[in-house]
């Protein structure tokens, strides 16, 4: 299980290598939010997500078993991810990914370095291409968000926070984490509870999709109805993990859903008032603050952008919300 | 004339409360550019521009001269800087804009608490109505860019690239910066021809408006033939300002220009690859980086991303540049 022992390890191994997004604001944002708020930038990582920070992490502490090269099933970020941080260590990576993926994200995923195979997700079970790989090629498997050593990279975000919020004179705040699998989000809740701890970590979710909050509530894991039907794909994802669930349980406040149309809103006022890219998934959190106030009880929030890899066509339709 | 103890004591005065942009860079940028690329990307500037450290420098220098309040003429970036550090200053700003700029931008300028007042480009003097200002109200005029207190803010924008590029044991490069009167040009020069002497800063402008260029080549101020033509609009200005102009022919080397397309596909890919929002004029330096790099000779080239107050419409035509 993480602790903040492997976080502040992570940011030993990693902290010279992954960018110190900074921390961002916008009056024009605060007016609209009704109370301060605070932006963390993820989109603003290498490969242009948090998922860096993790992929990162995890690589670093397999060390030597890692050599053979490491292997991750991915449609998007934690791919680019992936693919990135391997090729910084030098060894091989290969991402199994959906042929159906945009291919603009195989395409990066390729000249980051990687060995993209492709499978058909109506006919082929990706578990079973992993296994064979695993077996085969000695390759260690990384872990989207149940694993300990990605969720104590993506914790290196909450230091960062717990650190830039103290700069500014900032104790006390509701800190909205865009969720998908809760990496980031557990991450962030364990960083915070050691250096930050009247910070409170609230997940963002969309609507429908919003597994977390529902477990949060149920105090079990709660899978969703669907897998599909949602804009913010970069967090739609089954249930919380095994491991991300405990520390979201034990850490975190009450989980927070928003609808597509929020987050194309809120993508749009990140281009306007921030300069920013958000995808979709990315502007859940931002979206929840700006939309979503009356859910909300501390002066200050603080929200993750925690992606910008979107498609031009996604993003134009997002600016039309302004008109 | 400004000068290097001019800037740090700027920096003394507004460094906690301007923005310190990261330097960021993307490998698939590096491969395009054919050369390690660089980019400080001032969009995330408060206000969404550099504008802000000149005008904020510009005002606390003042100090007890501008109690009765600060006046400037701007339809873009430099009326939103001046009405913010106005406004935190708590100092009555006052800003001559033409009845035709964009709605957005007076919009921002308002809501920053300035007063705005429009005038017709067509039958008034916006010089007249401001004499008229200062003589009636005992306000301090602010200019864009011929102003050393002006300059001296822009010039810590220099200070942060000397201190990054050497954290990252870079000592030599070019540093492409977008120029229109030359304000963040030779600020920029100033710094590091202290701090990082082996770097050389070179002025980017749109063909056509490339009064810089002509200007360092000529050895004298030189005019452009037209005041309107590029979608460029920040960085169009009638020439090199006097107090600027001695500097950049000091310290700069030649300038090179870009076409409006240029501009538009290098939104485009800083939007792709950096996340981030450009606009037109503020890409400027970026394009040079990325589509003509027969014009540099070093390995490794630094730019700035001026700004990013563009509108939806130009940033879309902008994203079709990558279909």
């Amino acid at each position: 299980m993480t602790d903040i022992t492997m976080i502040d390890a992570a940011r030993a191994r990693i902290g010279d290598r992954v960018r110190r997004t900074p921390l961002l604001s916008s009056p024009f944002l605060d007016d609209i939010a009704g109370r301060r708020l605070l932006v963390k930038p993820e989109c603003l990582q290498h490969t242009g997500s948090f998922k860096y920070r993790g992929a990162l992490s995890a690589i670093t502490a397999l060390g030597p078993a890692a050599q053979a090269g490491v292997l991750a099933y991915s449609s998007g970020n934690h791919a680019q991810g992936v693919a990135l941080a391997a090729r910084e260590n030098a060894i091989p990576a290969t991402i199994i990914m959906p042929a159906n993926a945009p291919a603009l994200k195989i395409a990066n995923t390729r000249a980051l370095g990687a060995e993209v195979i492709l499978y058909d997700r109506a006919r082929e079970n990706r578990e079973d291409i992993g296994a064979r790989l695993v077996a085969d090629r000695g390759l260690a498997l990384i872990r989207p968000y149940d694993d300990p050593q990605v969720i104590a990279g993506q914790g290196t975000t909450g230091l960062e926070i717990a650190e830039q919020a103290a700069a500014m004179d900032i104790d006390r705040a509701e800190v909205l984490v865009c969720c998908g699998g809760g990496g980031l989000t557990s991450g962030i809740a364990l960083a915070l509870a050691e250096h930050a701890p009247d910070m409170q970590v609230r997940p963002v979710e969309p609507a429908g999709f919003d597994d977390a909050a529902r477990s949060l509530a149920a105090g079990r894991i709660v899978a969703n109805a669907h897998k599909t039907g949602s804009i913010c794909d970069a967090i739609l994802t089954p249930a919380p993990g095994d491991i991300t669930f405990p520390i979201m349980a034990r850490l975190c406040g009450p989980g927070i859903a928003i609808t597509d149309d929020d987050a194309l809103h809120a993508m749009a006022l990140a281009f306007v008032r921030l300069k920013l890219v958000a995808e979709p998934g990315g502007a859940a959190a931002l979206a929840a603050a700006l939309f979503h106030g009356t859910a909300l009880t501390e002066d200050t929030v603080i929200v993750t952008i925690s992606g910008g890899n979107v498609d031009p066509q996604m993003f134009t339709q997002a600016l039309e919300t302004l008109t």
